[in-house]
């Protein structure tokens, strides 16, 4: 067991300004109140909360409370937060902002106070200035989610991060997109749990399989690089306030310093399984080829396309990520020659035009098939009306790159350009498949070239 | 008058190939012969064509034709060319495929002698491998495309792109993200008509503000730039095939070279008005906002945001584009100061949380009224249910942005993170107000360092 379990899986739960009405709080207050957790609201002036017996104290609730979820004003902070020691939880989150991001000295001090509570007591403690946690396997959350009813599935990829409007975002965003997530973490100022308790735990995770990380400012160095170091699954991570302006930002927000460049260079170095990514789309859209595709085992890419363009486009991608285009085998080009138009191009890259359409099953059987590919990148380019004319005849044969992936155990990504229509059909019917589809062809050669380097990594 | 009307305001077409069954030229015939547009199919077999009187050649056509345009099998192109010139056509369009892009020397050899035909005729001739116009000033269109009947509404971005899909697919997109363009040149195989005639055309055109182009492979380097340089509108350049292994991809596109990729350094050097961008994507939403926002008059930039992690990677972005944080003015953070919560951080990066939403209507207005803001960005980040509840509230608001941009002369773009829907939220709200809204901070700040360059160079 680890004592971050409580953050995950609260047997009972205290919500200290728990709310009714429509401010701060409110989304989480009902939430729980209305959840399958045993939750306990206290409100210094309500006697009820959602029809439920509200507490003046967590003191006073005549049970034990595994975790507190703390919403008051900063001022009351540290009033709750000692209750909470007293009332013996095994996990506090505070939520509540304006602590040491204010840049004020009295909130600075306050968070200091909490910061040594922490230590004395052992009581472990997330925030403040965040939202705290959602585990989309059993459905707690501290913060406003709706998780879908009719898609309870929950996925393998999980979230650190330290900003709690952000971390909110991230799950609404990766939720509207398909991406199928299994923990998402705030982390917020702080004060005792921090990015390295939550690596370690996910890497012990049994449904976590991959980590994405937001860090601002890291206080712990040279314990992240050791934990990164002895970690087994691919973590990515998105760091800002690299640059001098960015790194003067993260003061006032939260209250951290964005630590030394010279850190991440060398954790980067060091540490085989983590990678840098650029932004949140490229971190979550690399994060869905982990979560769903077999490792690619070499570097030998496959391109077949609908636009010769976008071919010619990822191929000077591919040049700067240092992939390989597969040098086909003459058998894999005559079959594909013999179901395609003369005019189409069946080199790699493999160029159908509009012929895509009704070619590209035995196309890709012949391109998986041959042992000189390692990973298919799948572009599709196409407007939507001859779209929807083949609609029929189309969605079914989806279902044959996912059989491909599982014969032939390469991973495959599939490029969608064209209009929202375009991109929503792709979303939908390679859902249930877990093909993964992306706007970006960066995002999708970045993909195969980390996936190949973890393999490299896992196999060594 | 330009040779180059004839493409984008026809007075009489003819379809040599013209088609009512499901195939290749289907939607074009069916949509020219169904407009305003005089126009008459060709077809050797049947009698008519949408119950319209079809002719076996254009040379039995008893009217005078200014635009071919030719959609026949790639054999029977030289003999619709041929006629097309005798006919005494002004321009032609060849949209079939299956020439030099085959490598195959006999059709190497016809694309040759289409070429000859041109030079020879002075008819100018688009293609092959293309297309077409699209013009969305008059509705004309040489392709398959949904004009919008709710919105008819064109907007002052045109577009050049070699690729006959991807022209069809950049429209496609940018009509799905309610980017309103002017006119949509695709020119494939170029055997007359290249990207030099249509440049200078774009320049001249009134009603064309800011020119999206797409390269692969160009043949006349040095008049590219001498036309480049000359020009006066600003010129957004997407080049591909500019690493050996995309260079290598482009032969078998469109059968042209990359051409020297030190012309292009030379080129961004030499032309002041000519920028790289690096995928579709950022050329668009980099457009729009030359499309639609004042230029910046310096590279201070004000942010405002309510997530402060997002403020912290814009920083870093402008750190990488060499932008300025706006020094803000001690009276603009106490107007900011005295509407705002103690807990909201009101220096530059100014970090509202969620209270952005009911207080950035005067921290917007003193932010763009203080000089030494040059620009603003806004980066909204706040989840789906909390903009749901303050929808009635947000949304007459975003017409004070448009306001204040107005009053101030100063550009703003807004970045939206957060669920598909959020999104849309401030694309249906923004469209009419013509504010740019975008995904990615990266293109919003490259933005802004290309419209002050722009306004640079032509304030010299």
């Amino acid at each position: 067991m680890s004592d971050m379990d409580v953050f995950f899986n609260p047997q009972s739960i205290a919500i200290i300004g728990a709310s009714e009405s429509y401010k701060f709080g409110y989304w989480t207050t009902k939430y729980l109140l209305n959840s399958k957790f045993k939750t306990y609201p206290v409100n210094i002036t309500k006697d009820t909360i959602f029809n439920q017996k509200a507490y003046k104290s967590i003191k006073e609730i005549p049970f034990d409370i595994e975790l507190a979820i703390i919403l008051v004003g900063n001022d009351k902070v540290l009033d709750a937060v000692i209750e909470c020691i007293d009332k013996q939880v095994k996990g506090i989150i505070i939520e509540s902002a304006g602590f040491a991001e204010t840049g004020i000295d009295r909130f600075i001090s306050i968070q200091k106070k909490i910061e040594t509570l922490a230590i004395q007591s052992k009581v472990r403690i997330i925030g403040p200035n965040c939202v705290g946690i959602v585990n989309f396997e059993n459905h707690f959350s501290s913060t406003e989610i709706d998780f879908d009813e009719d898609d309870t599935d929950y996925g393998n990829i999980s979230i650190i991060a330290q900003s709690g409007v952000l971390g909110n975002i991230f799950i609404d965003w990766a939720i509207s997109q398909k991406i199928k997530l299994s923990k998402a973490i705030t982390l917020g100022n702080k004060v005792d749990v921090d990015e390295i308790d939550m690596i370690k735990y996910l890497n012990n995770d049994p449904t976590t399989k991959v980590l994405t990380v937001y860090l601002e400012g890291v206080k712990r160095g040279r314990e992240l690089i050791t934990t990164l170091k002895s970690a087994s699954k691919p973590i990515l991570i998105l760091k800002n306030g690299k640059s001098q302006m960015g790194s003067k930002a993260i003061i006032s927000h939260t209250g951290s310093i964005a630590g030394d460049n010279k850190i991440y260079d060398a954790l980067f170095k060091q540490c085989p399984t983590t990678f840098p990514v650029n932004n949140f789309y490229e971190m979550f859209n690399i994060a869905q080829v982990f979560s769903t595709q077999p490792l690619p085992k070499g570097q030998n890419l496959a391109i077949i396309t609908s636009s010769g363009s976008l071919g010619i486009l990822a191929c000077d991608l591919m040049d700067k990520y240092g992939l390989e285009l597969a040098n086909l085998k003459q058998s894999t080009i005559e079959n594909m020659r013999s179901v395609s138009p003369n005019w189409t191009s069946v080199k790699n890259p493999v160029d159908l035009g509009p012929s895509l359409f009704t070619t590209f099953k035995p196309a890709l059987k012949s391109l998986l098939s041959d042992e000189n590919v390692d990973a298919l990148l799948f572009i599709f380019a196409v407007p939507r009306k001859p779209l929807e004319a083949f609609n029929l005849s189309m969605a079914p044969q989806l279902k044959i790159v996912y059989k491909l992936i599982e014969q032939y155990q390469k991973p495959v990504i599939i490029c969608v350009f064209g209009s929202r229509w375009v991109f929503d059909f792709f979303l939908k019917h390679t859902l249930r498949y877990q093909i993964p589809v992306m706007r970006q062809l960066e995002h999708a050669i970045k993909a195969f070239k980390l996936t190949h380097k973890y393999y490299d990594s896992s196999t060594k």
